[in-house]
């Protein structure tokens, strides 16, 4: 079924039904617009408050340690959550466990910060196999290895059988933030250059074809991937980022939106620059799919100035999760808000936040 | 059915089949015996750390914070996490909401940690009625200005209808530790005294009710409250506090189990001191449930030096969530790992962990 919202987005057909104003729907999950105006409507007026509005990956805590000689010492923390649904639990290239660590490693790093800590809390479905839970927990085990980061609190909830989806997982990590450092939705200026780390759309099209809704088997794997390493390596070139996103549920597309929103510039991409995997290509044009909002879950969006540019992709170019980045746009003044994007065929078009429901729980 | 193990339990009906070795079973969100052969067999091994197997209600995060000056300020955080899946969601003197706010700062809290921050995290089912999302938000929206807490990060899933049961929260907090204070479950001591901050068993007993499956009407109100207030004016008296805990899942018996084994101590209680809502006292009678089973949301244990017992009393005593306040047992050297109960009628008994599960889905 064509939404009438859906329009908006060339490609891109959405198959749920879009909103209901009294009851959830699948799109209130989409990490696109409907995600964003429940958030505004129904989250933000009871509970809002400046670092909750910021609407960043993660909010940052200002903590004041008072000291023995009368003097104060301030701390900045990061600190993010993340619940994850993703249906099935394995996947080509990953499973929810390395998902749950990797997406609370990702939004403390897009901070700028180095994750350290994390908390790890699971809903279990009455009749699981604990064989799959030990396999999921031998993937985070591996994946905490690989971001450096320990699990210091954990939680395990069991509920009846049909009222959960074999296991959830929900982690939340706190990180220092460096002083100095500034990262931030908001920060983006005309004149600043946007990199992304590497293709995009793996990590939703290998989901699906772990569903069987590609209806073909293809090679393609999801990228999932711990982005902390990397991000501390450019941090040692330049504190000097702007804006860092990773562009998970709503693709590239939401991200870019979001940053040229809460900075009030115009992000302009250009289509030929934004590395796209062959295979996720041709899932995404079988299937009517427009790779800009499929979710990715190991790549990252830098924001920079111009001067930063060169010395960063190389380090990045360097950097097992970072070979294939690239420059993909530019930041403006005009029109406020927007993302536009250079097409091949030398046209421009709006690019718009994910309106519907694309993939539900891929994350 | 009474099986096996429920023996050890006199007066405790067990009506759920207890441990299959590869299956996720209801027990195993007990926060009992099952609960913890599960997490020693299947979460240690892969996820193991010192300050996960400290086994605390929160986890302590040590970072060091480099200064301009060259010197090294260290910071401590009491670190926790609780995923919420009570049935059902609303119920006499609170709700998921009000529980998703006060279970995690309650556990940190009981590290004698002051709770500042807190993430949450929905996992939504389709079709859910907005309404109610917004009943539930506007009472956390209470529970945290209460707990002078704010939220400062959070997520929205939403899963397939029959994937869930209506919503469910996940929260997660970081609080600072103040020097001197080391508070942890393996610092009871012979000799120490133990007081309990009030009655046992409302929020269970409330919470069946609720369900409907107590079969008559009662005027029991679930206990729960944020306990950081109380905690924080205790720690003006005296940081010298061996062991805090909140005896959730599992009850007073399942708690005190836990600290007499970190310990290795026995502690001993007394059963006529033990308060108990005549009305919370009358449905375990007729449910045939040990009210020391029955999982409470706002009440406390202190094990503390004889010393400070008077005026820590007087405190709780002024304070609304400490009015019943009272000396319940004391610990002796042996038998260690030992919970021991002088009854009414002048006899010992062993008070064991729980064994299986008593209620499901009480917090």
């Amino acid at each position: 079924m064509m939404t009438e919202n859906s329009q908006d987005i060339p490609g891109l057909v959405c198959p749920i039904p879009l909103a209901h104003d009294d009851k959830i729907v699948l799109g209130h999950g989409s990490g696109g617009k409907m995600s964003q105006d429940l958030i505004e409507k129904t989250f933000f007026p009871p509970l809002d408050n400046p670092i909750l509005r910021a609407a960043n990956d993660a909010g940052i805590a200002v903590i004041d340690l008072p000291q023995k000689n009368g003097e104060k010492v301030t701390c900045r923390l990061a600190v993010s959550t993340d619940s994850h649904v993703v249906n099935p639990l394995f996947f080509p290239g990953g499973d929810i466990g390395r998902l749950a660590i990797c997406g609370t490693v990702n939004d403390i790093a897009m901070m700028g910060a180095q994750p350290s800590y994390l908390t790890a809390s699971f809903i279990l479905e009455e009749g699981l196999n604990i064989e799959i839970l030990q396999n999921v927990l031998e993937s985070m085990k591996d994946s905490a290895a690989e971001s450096a980061i320990q699990i210091i609190a954990g939680d395990t909830k069991v509920v009846e059988k049909g009222k959960a989806d074999s296991l959830y997982i929900n982690t939340a990590g706190v990180g220092i933030l460096p002083p100095g450092v500034n990262i931030h939705g908001a920060n983006s200026q005309p004149g600043d250059i946007v990199i992304l780390s590497g293709t995009i759309g793996d990590h939703g099209i290998a989901v699906l074809e772990a569903r069987g809704d590609l209806g073909f088997k293809s090679s393609i794997t999801s990228d999932i991937a711990p982005l902390n390493g990397i991000v501390q390596d450019i941090l040692k070139i330049t504190d000097q980022i702007h804006t860092m996103r990773d562009p998970t549920r709503g693709g590239l597309a939401t991200s870019l939106n979001e940053v040229a929103k809460q900075s009030q510039v115009c992000i302009e991409i250009y289509e030929t620059k934004i590395p796209i995997n062959p295979a996720v290509l041709s899932a995404c044009e079988m299937l009517g799919f427009d790779p800009l909002y499929i979710a990715n879950e190991g790549k990252f969006l830098l924001i920079v100035p111009e001067v930063f540019v060169e010395p960063i992709l190389q380090k990045m170019k360097s950097h097992r999760y970072g070979q294939d980045a690239v420059i993909i746009g530019r930041v403006r003044a005009n029109p406020k808000g927007r993302v536009l994007m250079r097409t091949s065929i030398g046209t421009t078009r709006v690019v718009d936040i994910l309106s519907g429901e694309l993939l539900p729980r891929i994350c």
